[in-house]
């Protein structure tokens, strides 16, 4: 193959706060060549996740943005691996790159779509899955609480609560995100952050308290809901997009009151402690996908050269539903 | 018995922040007595504890004091107690009370002194064995940090963790205070707070992070301890000392960052929620004090008429150890 033919984007500097076009490069690398034992992956499709921006804080300057991706297999030198296999791996911010036996996971064509699999079958899939099973332990009649509910993940937290009997409330950040929620997935109530005053909301929609919250947000939402805790509730701290870009902790009022008062549970997460049990939740979230009770939406973003952009907007709020970076085609 | 010799605290006014002696009034009131079913109690030993100071935001202007205390039967109409008994009950802030069967409870004279059933094998000794071993789960070799830890609980705590072979690191509020833990009870460090920065001194006694932290205090020390946290670290929320005063949060960094990137895990307790062990868990503490693994320490009042200015004076951690009013000798 001809040298030169693998755009990758580099970290140009280090963002402070909110990261701007200008902190990343567009560069054209050599095609990557595969040792034994490697595979080299075309990337179809690339994933964006706000955790991201966390990696982005200690990650080198000039190295190629961590993320997960989901590619065709060009040549393998790895055994079981063949060329035209699809494979799902932390790829990053490239056309081409090189996975090997620990990093390549084939991707069963059996579940869905390919870019499931680094969706609602993937990563943020199994997020929601573990996190609100295992940490938040809901319990039939509970009432839940999802932050980013149209998100990758609280999409999925909401509708698998759903089905386990419970009461859900999503919170999101515009009316249309909301009537999603509720309309579309079958949440029981939204709420619109943006607009309404989200303690008093919530006095409304959940007069009994909350029993168990999926924070993916951090900050003034996770503080109001804190306020409606219900005796013994537990809360999963996923994600804290509304801190992620602030190198000191800003400051909110004192939390800590209501988890004493109502002797509650809350638990930082993320899905990297489950990996033994990832084929079975990546099993029973594909059944789900199949029969209809889980629900997904993709926004998807055309073109290789808008991975900053499309990354920034995320930041923002501004995605609806999983965002990916359609790579290629092919 | 003459009436008018029942002497009783009450809430005059609710206090606005730190209590003032004047929002407490000494009145006399008529002896009770017995109906079937009760016994009268004479106080013997009042406890005064912190959390008091929550219950009275929510108490009735002209109601007695609550508290619990320890005293000696003068009358019983109820089945199993005799007069002369020992009991304990939530008697209040009164020199004569009644308890029934729901309320009296019979106490172990094999067991030590009779102010220890409301000291180290009472409330606060059951609650440093039930937060500590049920919620905080120390692990021989783990790092735990108690603050207030030459109080009536913490000292408990740091006690129970250096049985359990844990590395014991105690915050508390005078260089004496310091030495008692360090030095009597067999802490392996301590923390001046009013001297020491808290967050700059723990990354010296413990540079790999704290896996079990008791908190007594909320507010600005719980915030220091929380940039140390372990990876999977766990924090018990028994008490908020530094917060009681305060009717709305006060503001503080937030920390759910910590708890997020550490996987930690910060729950709310009380002790009421272990009745069925209470029995089994002092039982044990019994045998450690008879033992010597469990020191405990006394900080006695003398006459019932103090008791709003030693409540006060808790509150502003000038006790030393468990505080106690000496209502009466016999």
């Amino acid at each position: 193959m001809p040298e030169n033919e693998n755009r990758q984007w580099v970290l140009k500097s280090r963002p402070d706060g909110m990261p701007t076009e200008a902190d990343f490069e567009l560069i054209d690398s050599p095609m990557p060549s595969p040792e034994y034992g490697q595979v080299l992956i075309k990337s179809l499709w690339n994933s964006m996740d706000p955790y991201m921006r966390g990696r982005i804080t200690s990650s080198p300057i000039g190295g190629v943005i961590e993320s997960e991706a989901v590619g065709r297999v060009m040549e393998s030198r790895l055994e079981g691996i063949s060329a035209g296999d699809i494979v799902r791996g932390r790829i990053g911010w490239q056309e081409y790159g090189l996975l090997d036996v620990t990093s390549a996971n084939p991707v069963n064509p059996d579940y869905g779509p390919i870019s499931t699999s680094i969706g609602v079958l993937g990563m943020p899939g199994l997020t929601a899955y573990f996190g609100l099973l295992d940490v938040c332990e809901p319990k039939p009649g509970d009432t839940v609480v999802v932050s980013s509910a149209s998100g990758a993940v609280g999409a999925v937290v909401g509708q698998i609560a759903k089905i386990g009997g419970c009461r859900v409330i999503g919170i999101a950040g515009s009316d249309e995100k909301v009537s999603y929620v509720v309309d579309e997935l079958g949440f029981d109530a939204g709420i619109n952050y943006k607009v309404e005053n989200v303690s008093e909301a919530l006095g409304v929609v959940a007069p009994d308290g909350v029993d168990c919250y999926f924070d993916n947000v951090g900050g003034p939402i996770t503080e109001a809901v804190m306020e409606h805790l219900a005796m013994y509730s537990r809360t999963v701290i996923c994600g804290r997009i509304s801190e992620y870009n602030e190198s000191e902790p800003s400051m909110g009022p004192r939390i800590l009151r209501y988890v004493h008062s109502t002797r509650s549970r809350i638990q930082g997460f993320t899905v990297n402690q489950y990996p033994a049990q990832f084929e079975d939740g990546r099993a029973q979230l594909a059944r789900w996908v199949k029969s209809g009770e889980i629900k997904y939406k993709e926004d998807i973003i055309e073109g290789f050269e808008n991975c900053p952009k499309a990354f920034i907007g995320q930041l923002r709020g501004a995605n609806f539903g999983k965002l990916l970076i359609k790579v290629s085609d092919e």
